[in-house]
């Protein structure tokens, strides 16, 4: 697939890695002219003579003045990451010399890209499809392994093969129609229904997957808000900093990781929980939560996605947990229940004494069974979803898509159910497939694409 | 040259590029095991049969589980920056995919990089001298086009050639010397201490030169501190507008320049003017400047390098310049005398008046004569040497190191006055060569190389 619009044929320029200073920086030229603009600039060699895929030493220059020392990385159309000519010059990192360079390179013709637009470019060159052109911005955002495996399997084209089934259904489906309206005249039904019907379902069952792991995509993709509450010495900062220290450890081994994006977040088996601050409801809601002002401290915890309720197993007795327990029900609250303190006691005891499946027993200070915990609050979250399905929705505008496609299908068994004429029904499979395609970009429109592309970053 | 130390037979990897979120990031490797290790992680081709210098896209794997889709940059040693074999990853730009791809280095064999290694490294493979390793945490410090000039200067060899040209004296000096010294029995002298004396009178003066260039060079690395001063309502708010808008115009024209660098700094002809706070000067120092309070703000005027004094033309007399003028000059403050609001008169009557060829008669309110104010600026500044000498001492180390070789020259010098014997005066000169040795990194430690790389950044 091969879209040209019109302001495509221009070269573009921009700073492709972080801003800011580094060792290196690396500016990305692509476009028909990109080879022919980084040659001015490079007189130690004459670029347009090089064969792709290889790099170049030597010095960047406007006219006498030496910008850099540079490396240049030669891909010639279309085997590049936007299907066009393109030159990745390798530089300081100093953000001066960067603008120096993009400044030449403005002034030989190419212009700023916009935000995204080397990927656009890709799309439009048929090197990506629209779900794998999304998923290059969800892969740079990715923080946690399940986000990074749900894009890098997007990237692969996973999300569109998934989509490439329930086509596959819908066009066999709409061809057996087709080929009876070429014959309705003779008032026949060549398409035998219970199988038209047959591969309805099976194209319903799949969206109803899809559809159904947006869930588990959206958690995935933005993490969920959990909050620790419980009465003072419950031992919440115990396990907050049991919980804290342990991932910490293991993220500021590999220098250069962003401190704020840990403070208070955690990341289990590649689910990110976030700790939302409920320092009001920690110190003052298991006071009240017994009180009037209960529904005020149970709408502060409706706002987590998930509550930890952690309580002192020699200081409560199992009718406490029990009301406890009750309210959180009726409120609706997705709770974990968790027993702390239980080094010294019998567990087997203490199991039988809260009758709890649901309750975790654990020792936050010493870190006992601090792992199953862990397990349970992954659990709580994915309802042993994880690894159930490996292509997951994660993209808002993937879902409303794939909702009308169901919608539509829905129209068309609902068509066959009232005997509706074949055209009729081939006109809801278009829409099916309509919207399928808007999905990977195969019908699409420029505004739509560059509103996707916007949200992407310069450079990319 | 090549120095090997110990413990340099290893593979180091950094991220190279900005930490943070971006288009894309580079992972740099470096040592002998850099491309098996890459190749462990890479199965879309055997990367040991591949030529130096080419570029190879494929997804990198650890296992089963695919870390990104990557393009890597080969280079066999010697032909790299090091000069040992190096492997560029350019990966997505996801903080959380760079850490996970130098973990999966780190496990094949790979150690983390200390700052400044690459270039450590390069410096003991012989790829640069010290002075041009340097000169690398220079240029991507450099944020205007006189630090960028200087260092990039520096990294093609200037300075070191500069100081060649002494060596090259001193070593002649040396040469003829020792000659004299293998005759010494013979009690002849072979050196003609005319020529002798014209050789370190001629090392004396390039030295002289280039200790000069220091303070022009901390002006060009670190920029000068200005201050603004004057009565209330002699236009020093314009003015500052007037120098900023037309700064910030030109900065912002090009995306990712940091808003905070030119909040209050000045970039004129490639000279950093930052202009320090002097809230309080400018608001009282004038009221008070005539009076018992003048000490004090002198002080805090004396912490500028560089004191801009405004004042309106139309109110004030040439008698109250002069005193000002008296009290600067007495306190020994560099001060560029701005008189403003001068549209609407007669220049020549007005510079006749104040009898002013230390005057700039500007408007800050329309722009007139601004250029002129900017070119007295940076001759204030500079004194007049911009491009007089191309090359620029910048580096405190090597300037100490430059003060040593005058001084043992100086000792040479006093030797032959003394009529002191060949040998000991070979002494002196070693001890000069010597000096210059560590500058270029000839003769130095693992102590210093340390210390000195320790000050750049990881990944460089």
């Amino acid at each position: 697939m091969s879209i040209k619009l019109s302001g495509w044929d221009d070269t573009i320029v921009a700073l492709a890695t972080p801003p800011g200073i580094g060792a290196i920086g690396v500016i990305r030229l692509s476009g028909t002219e990109a080879i022919q603009i980084s040659n001015q600039l490079f007189p130690s060699k004459d670029l347009t003579q090089q064969s792709s895929h290889t790099l170049h030493f030597g010095y960047l220059k406007e006219g006498d003045k030496t910008l850099d020392e540079v490396v240049l990385s030669l891909y010639k159309a279309p085997r590049s990451y936007t299907g066009e000519n393109t030159v990745e010059i390798s530089c300081h990192g100093s953000p001066y010399i960067q603008q120096q360079i993009i400044g030449a390179c403005i002034h030989r013709g190419a212009r700023l890209a916009k935000p995204g637009e080397f990927t656009q470019r890709a799309f439009l060159n048929g090197k990506l499809d629209l779900t794998q052109a999304e998923a290059v911005a969800d892969l740079i955002a990715s923080n946690t392994s399940a986000s990074h495996k749900t894009a890098i399997n997007a990237i692969r084209g996973g999300f569109s093969a998934a989509l490439k089934d329930v086509r596959d259904q819908l066009l066999q489906f709409s061809a057996l129609i087709e080929l009876e309206l070429d014959f309705s005249e003779e008032d026949v039904e060549f398409a035998d229904r219970t199988r038209l019907r047959n591969l309805i379902e099976e194209a319903q069952v799949k969206l109803a997957k899809l559809l159904h792991s947006f869930q588990l995509g959206n958690v995935i993709r933005n993490g969920i808000s959990a909050a620790i509450i419980g009465k003072p010495n419950a031992g919440k900062s115990t396990l907050l900093n049991a919980f804290l220290n342990e991932d910490r450890a293991i993220v500021s081994e590999i220098a250069g990781t962003t401190r704020d994006t840990i403070e208070e977040v955690l990341n289990i088996d590649g689910i990110l929980f976030r700790l939302i601050d409920t320092a009001g409801i920690r110190a003052r809601s298991i006071d009240t939560i017994e009180n009037a002002g209960i529904l005020k401290s149970l709408q502060k915890m409706q706002q987590a996605d998930l509550v930890l309720y952690l309580f002192d197993v020699n200081e409560t007795t199992p009718g406490e947990l029990e009301t406890v327990r009750r309210e959180m029900s009726v409120a609706n609250i997705k709770c974990l229940f968790i027993a702390n303190k239980i080094d010294g006691s019998n567990e087997e005891a203490l199991k039988e004494k809260f009758e709890a499946a649901d309750v975790t027993f654990i020792a936050a200070k010493t870190g006992l069974h601090l792992d199953t915990l862990k397990q349970e609050m992954v659990a709580q979250v994915l309802g042993g979803e994880v690894g159930a399905e490996n292509v997951i929705v994660t993209n808002a505008r993937h879902y409303h898509a794939l909702q009308e496609v169901q919608k539509a299908l829905t129209d068309v068994t609902d068509g066959m159910n009232n005997k509706l004429p074949g055209d009729l029904l081939a006109l809801d499979i278009r829409r099916c497939l309509q919207y399928l395609g808007e999905i990977t970009g195969e019908i699409t429109n420029e505004d739509q694409l560059d509103y996707i592309f916007s949200k992407f970053c310069i450079g990319k």
